[in-house]
């Protein structure tokens, strides 16, 4: 039997004896059949089958009900989908047949959202049929034509809904890397793939080929389950016989099972919503500061900052390093090691400055039991706090996923009052960036809640099931510290306001849901973090990427101008973004006043 | 004093004094005066000024702050609107300046929204001012230079607010026709009109270009108040003195004022939203009944074409014709009209009948003053009711503004049984039309209740300001009586779910709102009655249009395909409508499954 790497399916032509054929294909390996809910006038239906296998061993195939040429046809189409209701089966799978889809969502999505046990497969083919009159010329001039373009008509008129997803057939002529990088912004909840489209190697076994392999390991990121169709190796028996396919699948999914350290690192969080951290409002708790100190990464990176500006200033009699939010002390005790490494331990004062009680008890045991009198710890809010010294190395690290939206600059403001003549901050600058992201699955999510503070709430997404629509564009900029124009008044309140209008060309016709925010900082010197992924620092994974989402997608085909503007707006209590999408369609502008989502002061 | 046959103010430059220049401009005949907010420096300020006159009389310009260039000019804004609020004055005017205009809308819009006793007017021209070196070729080339492009980014980044409606300056050098057209589907608050593009006629008194009157007659029809700016004949006293200018617009303003009997029937109903009747769940009140008894020439028409049936039956022994639906008996009054004119009164057999108990007293009422034997009143619903004859001529008045969709089907395919062979249906068919509609009013009424369900709902509403943006199509046929194919069993249940896909091409750039429907019914022969704007039946008031609203406006180039699909779709407890616009961009089925929207069987 073969090592079960991925969760398999097998197409079967068979609507009675169910019981029989799944029997023989779960020790072929297999985890699920897929059965027609009527072939050749008989429908699906097997008295000995068990209602639990029904629900999770059973793939149901809806027919190619024409509705959209063939109303009339409707009526065969309900029969068939209540049957599959009436069985519970576990998903049923609703295949695409051309652009002209809006009856057939119009009948089926009710169906879609009624049956609560029942996931909705949509059966579409990287490549379309082709009539045999067709050149592929004639194809690539009409990009219609692409199924991408049919899945979007369809899912567009439908009401969002997470149980529907994809079951996306590999065809022999693959598609190319822009369209396979558009599928991966999709939610394939399964592949299909028929036995024509493979290679026979010099063995002899069936293999698929290189491209092939290529889009099924990407396609792997998306955990889909996987469904053989067509005629196996040896059809004597009564089932094909793809046991050396699934075997060979089998064999793909474990080689591309390596995971990076980022990967690894951040398993299970795929997808997954979180609403960003209120750092200033709420107090975090110990888990949370745990889960951070977790990435040796970011900390490797501070420790060379502080390193480097340490060493620059190797010669002055007394060096005053400040750590600003210091939470349990990860940056304190890096603190001191830099100034180990680089022979300043001697010359070192350091303070630690923290306005959550519960971490500077933490910071207090430190001290006691290892840090001694080489580290001041004192309780405050950076903002009010005043200083005992001021600070030659400020080092803090406040940043978001989006760089400013934990309100590092509004700290730092504060904060660069302790900050001593020639002094520095580390991080020294920070900068956001957003691109336009498809991502189908996370905005149906957010759908969901039936309202509006839902799709105006930036979130922090490991954004796995996306695709970027366009290049990603730098948003906005802070540098620390910032003691204004020369001449300005001290203290110094900087304005952290921005307001940006941002564009970029469309890669391809695509369905944009929002953007994707990221950020890169300066921290000394040529020490930089990242998470833009042009540039993101190997294997850190203490920041994911931003999702922000829009209301209603926007429609773009390729080549237009994709013009948004964002905003971040500061009041006396809490700072906000807005944003809206200007060009090739205006939205509304999206969290007006903050009325959606805020960052407390 | 000049005759006040319309409401305007007179644009100054006074930001003191404001008492005195009230008084003498409310002498002249004006409403309002419209002051600047802050003028070279100086705030508008009177504190002898009652807050009465503050919130009625005086409309305060925001200055020209080019915040989208110059994002510190916001302070100058936001102090400006404060003032405005505090001040509590009926409107702010805010000019439009350019293209862009999204910080503009970031920082007014919370403003609009929380100032719920003040007006907002966006201050447009119908052509934007041009750089010296541009031709005008340049200009019609560029159509996004167009003020209304301007106008529409504008209020598509603005949360919908009814409070925000636009101050529409007339250019000299006229917008053409369809610019004019396109304006008429905005919400035009007000009309300035500088005196600057005044000519002087042959007296040596101000007067309009004979396009300029066109124009003005048009958006007379929005009822916009006026505001004349500019230097006036005779500028020695303290204020332009434009009383000639005045005179001329009352003047004009009492010439447009000639209203059609249809105007004059349907006064106070524009662009108010009903919800469509439910005849058939409901019982309609008396009340309801006597607003539709109003309309004479709706029964002209039903009385012309039951002579019409009559005279064709002329040489029967006997005519039965049978009033289905009778209510409180109108067209019943008309078929014995009809017999007695055509002179086949003693061989008609007359039935009425009607589900209504509140009616059919009303019927019995008028059997026994009026009718006598004439009439037999029968108490029934025609789709159960037993017959007591066959009918030879069946008549009914059941259908709504979009035809079918008071259930006219439903109803006459129960009511088919009593058609003796060789009868007729009054009406024996009906369309129903549709066509894409721009109508910012409506569109932002609806939007107003912040849920799905308002923008899921036909409405029945007299469409004023309103443009459609492409060619009116016909959507959906009924027939009666309706036997089916030949050899059909009976009695016959036709089919009356439809689904049809109407492609139009956009007249100009515009935003959908949805779209307007209409119906156009044959009654018998070639008598036929309409209300589809090309072939309306002159001075018939009875029905209004439909207003079928999309969730999200949809944006459309001039000379796009604007693709749209309807359902007509039938439960055994209700029928409803759902429809979703296919093309330039997808939107959602609107109302899936009828569940915001729907009439009861």
């Amino acid at each position: 039997m073969a090592r079960r790497a991925v969760s398999a399916g097998a197409r079967l032509d068979v609507v009675s004896g169910v019981q029989a054929a799944w029997t023989q294909h779960k020790e072929q390996g297999y985890d699920f059949v897929v059965l027609p809910l009527e072939h050749e006038g008989t429908p699906l239906l097997d008295t000995t089958v068990e209602s639990a296998d029904w629900s999770q061993r059973v793939v149901a195939v809806v027919s190619e009900h024409d509705v959209d040429n063939h109303p009339e046809h409707e009526k065969a189409l309900v029969t068939e989908l209540q049957w599959a209701t009436h069985l519970g089966v576990a998903a049923i799978m609703l295949p695409l047949q051309g652009p002209d889809c809006c009856n057939l969502a119009s009948i089926t999505n009710p169906f879609v959202h009624s049956a609560e046990q029942i996931a909705t497969w949509i059966h579409v083919k990287t490549r379309a049929p082709q009539p045999p009159s067709d050149t592929d010329e004639q194809q690539e001039a009409e990009p219609a034509r692409s199924t991408w373009h049919w899945w979007n008509q369809f899912r567009s008129l439908c009401t969002p809904c997470t149980r529907m997803g994809l079951a996306l057939e590999l065809s022999a002529n693959i598609c190319d890397e822009e369209e396979q990088e558009r599928w991966l912004g999709e939610p394939v909840k399964c592949v299909v793939i028929p036995t024509g489209i493979f290679l026979t190697n010099a063995k002899g076994y069936p293999v698929l080929s290189r491209a092939h392999q290529r889009f099924v390991r990407r396609l792997l990121k998306l955990r889909p389950q996987f469904m053989l169709s067509g005629p196996g190796s040896d059809d004597e028996g009564p089932y094909p016989d793809r046991r050396q396919h699934l075997m060979y699948l089998n064999h793909l999914a474990v080689m591309a099972a390596q995971r990076s350290v980022y990967e690894a690192s951040t398993e299970g969080y795929d997808d997954y919503i979180e609403i960003p951290l209120q750092p200033l409002m709420d107090h975090l708790e110990s888990q949370t500061y745990e889960v951070f100190e977790k990435d040796p990464v970011k900390y490797d990176m501070y420790q060379k900052a502080m390193e480097k500006a340490f060493e620059d200033r190797k010669d002055k009699d007394k060096i005053v390093a400040m750590v600003v939010g210091a939470g349990r002390g990860p940056i304190v005790r890096r603190a001191l090691r830099a100034a180990e490494a680089v022979g300043v331990a001697d010359k070192l004062t350091l303070i630690a400055l923290e306005k959550n009680p519960g971490a500077v008890r933490i910071l207090q045991h430190y001290q006691r039991t290892e840090w001694g009198n080489r580290v001041q710890v004192f309780a405050g809010d950076m903002r009010t706090w005043q200083p005992v010294a001021k600070a030659d190395v400020l080092v803090s690290e406040l940043l978001g996923s989006w760089g400013d939206n934990e309100l590092s600059p509004e700290c730092l403001d504060g904060a660069q009052r302790f900050i001593a003549e020639g002094g520095v901050s580390i991080p020294n600058r920070y900068r956001s960036f957003v691109a336009p992201v498809s991502t189908h699955k996370n905005y149906t999510e957010l759908r969901t809640h039936k309202d509006r503070k839902h799709v105006e709430t930036p979130y922090v997404v490991l954004l796995s099931n996306h695709t970027l629509l366009g290049d990603i564009k730098e948003l906005f900029e802070f540098t620390h510290p910032n003691f204004g124009p020369p001449g300005a008044q001290q203290p110094y309140t900087p304005d952290n306001t921005r307001f940006k209008i941002v564009e970029c060309t469309a890669t391809q016709d695509g369905l944009v849901h929002g953007f994707a925010g990221y950020f890169d900082s300066d921290l000394y010197a040529d020490v930089m973090i990242s998470i833009h992924p042009e540039t993101h620092t190997p294997d850190m994974f203490s920041w994911f990427p931003m999702y922000i989402p829009l209301q209603t997608p926007v429609y773009v085909r390729k080549g237009e101008t994709i013009k948004a503007a964002f905003w971040r707006k500061v009041s006396a209590t809490k700072v906000w973004y807005e944003w809206a999408v200007l060009s090739p369609t205006t939205t509304e502008i999206h969290n007006l006043a903050g009325r959606s989502s805020f960052i407390g002061l």
